[in-house]
């Protein structure tokens, strides 16, 4: 191990090489090799080994991972691309899942943030590649339909919250209509019945799921859906915010927000006008953000993405720990997380 | 490269390995080894060198990175340490800086996210290790003081948002006292000259640096400084929102908040008394958290913590592109984010 710069540590211990293991044992580099990684397909007397496990346990030698790899011809690495990372906390939970996931069956996650710049991301894909990665998470910070990169595929993939039709690719997506159903049954629950959905203006398996699952629930209590009372708004405050003023219009006494940042911009328009949550509007969120969700006045009923489960799911795809056949996307349930403002 | 599990791609191509290129040379492992790892200290005829060449061309031979670094006896690869990556925007964009400039110098991150729980941390650094890294980022999402992990150290540290008193590690974090005192210089540029400062009630390098820009800025604009118009709370929206309570008690037309969501939660205070952002009270934040601050109404000014800039002065200084002494600590400086807040 080389040390850059001088002297930025207090006195370093110099790493034990092979080669001082060799000399202390008085055999060959490649001896030492064969018995640090376990080749047992190599001949050597017994004496020989144990002489060699000698020097390694006497001078602390610590087999290097990368030299493991080559010998054993294959690599502990997961790779996870993910987008979003800077800005959301939501890619972070995806890593954060698969870490887990990883490290529980011996695999290190190589992890490439592409802040969705395509040569990037085919930058580190090939990265990966080169570092013989068992194969690689290719994940996106919202929901959607993608193309599989189409570089040589020389290793296996697993998406994440993303899906590409017609792809072989095994998939693990959240449920979106499963979603907007307990959502929407939550506010049902409380006794509402008039119900708006602030759906988003953004095509994406979110707008279509989360409307699908309003409906069945609306449908399964006995309520007939009235296409008035879904209003399509910018998915962040500032949609919220306008979408008041439909609302309010509107025979409703609750609001389903397709996400968290919607509700809080509901929150500022019902409260600029005097009006309370929930006594006025019962609203529910969706995503749990947490640096929103839990801190609005009152504190934001919602549903919560399962980004840390997609993550962890996905590493067991790809380790093949949950066996799906290739083209499968599989989906993963998303939980209401009940606060104050379902009324 | 081993897929696993069958048929997940269609027909991925096999991989070309050291033995096909070999096999069409006519030449050992070895000798492609070195040609593909253009080692120029073995002896090889140019002939031999042009034959293999040919071979890797027509192959298609990709020379493998792991193996490419035991040879080269280095490996490309940092180590990125961070914790909250799952929880806050915050160490994703410490990720963002420190990749974008380690790929700048041919350089990958390998990034571990440890959620602050020191047992995963201690794996991650020694998983670094075993895979050779030319170094290690130790990163926290929030500026602290650390005990540089105390674990045999046999590569660089370099400590980004964070620092250990005493210590040789090579440090970068953000310049919070010039962080306070700009935040203060924007509310007397706006005409304010009485103004409260919402502090933390957490210990740390930010409380007692936004404290002392503070001063700074008043003692240089000739205001004395009032300790009654400093509060503590609790540094999330409801600290902001509780605090309002003592505000409206000081003759002061603006505030500092020691954080966005601290002025989030003021924002909520002010309104919900049918007062006004910032004609009622004037305020800034700190942080520049994109989820909260752009969208608040009216849109916060604050002051952006530089996570990005941390993570690439870290690469830059673990790789010795800023030469810095041992035991240096390099402050950076955060800038205002003018929006509407201010007054």
């Amino acid at each position: 191990m080389q040390t850059k710069g001088s002297g930025a540590h207090p006195t370093p211990p110099a790493a034990v090489t092979l080669h001082d293991v060799a000399r202390v044992a008085g055999v060959s580099v490649a001896t030492v090799s064969y018995v640090a990684n376990g080749r047992t397909n190599v001949r050597l007397s017994d004496a020989t080994r144990l002489r060699v496990q000698k020097a390694i346990d006497d001078l602390g030698y610590r087999p290097n991972a990368l030299a493991k790899n080559l010998v054993q011809g294959t690599s502990r690495f997961i790779g996870l691309v993910a987008d979003g990372v800077a800005t959301t906390p939501f890619a972070g939970q995806i890593i954060h899942g698969a870490q887990d996931e990883a490290w529980r069956h011996g695999f290190v996650l190589l992890v490439a943030n592409t802040e969705s710049d395509p040569q990037v991301e085919n930058e580190a894909i090939d990265m990966m590649r080169e570092h013989q990665v068992h194969g690689i998470l290719y994940s996106t910070w919202y929901h959607r339909e993608i193309a599989v990169p189409s570089a040589p595929n020389s290793s296996d993939m697993v998406l994440v919250n993303c899906f590409a039709p017609g792809s072989r690719a095994r998939a693990v997506v959240p449920d979106e209509r499963q979603g907007g159903r307990v959502a929407t049954e939550q506010l049902l629950k409380q006794g509402h019945s008039r119900i708006a959905f602030i759906n988003t203006t953004w095509e994406s398996p979110a707008r279509t799921g989360r409307l699908a699952g309003y409906r069945d629930a609306l449908a399964a209590a006995g309520i007939d859906f009235e296409p008035a009372n879904v209003i399509d708004a910018e998915p962040n405050q500032e949609g919220g915010y306008g979408a008041f003023e439909q609302i309010r219009r509107l025979d409703v006494t609750a609001a389903f927000c397709h996400n968290d940042r919607v509700a809080m911009g509901l929150y500022d328009a019902v409260r600029v006008r005097g009006l309370k949550v929930p006594t006025d509007l019962a609203i529910v969120g969706f995503d749990n953000q947490e640096v929103i969700a839990a801190h609005l006045r009152p504190p934001l009923t919602t549903v919560q993405l399962p980004h840390y489960e997609l993550g962890a799911a996905g590493v067991r795809i790809l380790l093949g720990l949950d066996p799906v056949p290739a083209g499968t996307v599989t989906q993963l349930a998303c939980p209401v997380v009940q606060r104050d403002s379902d009324g």
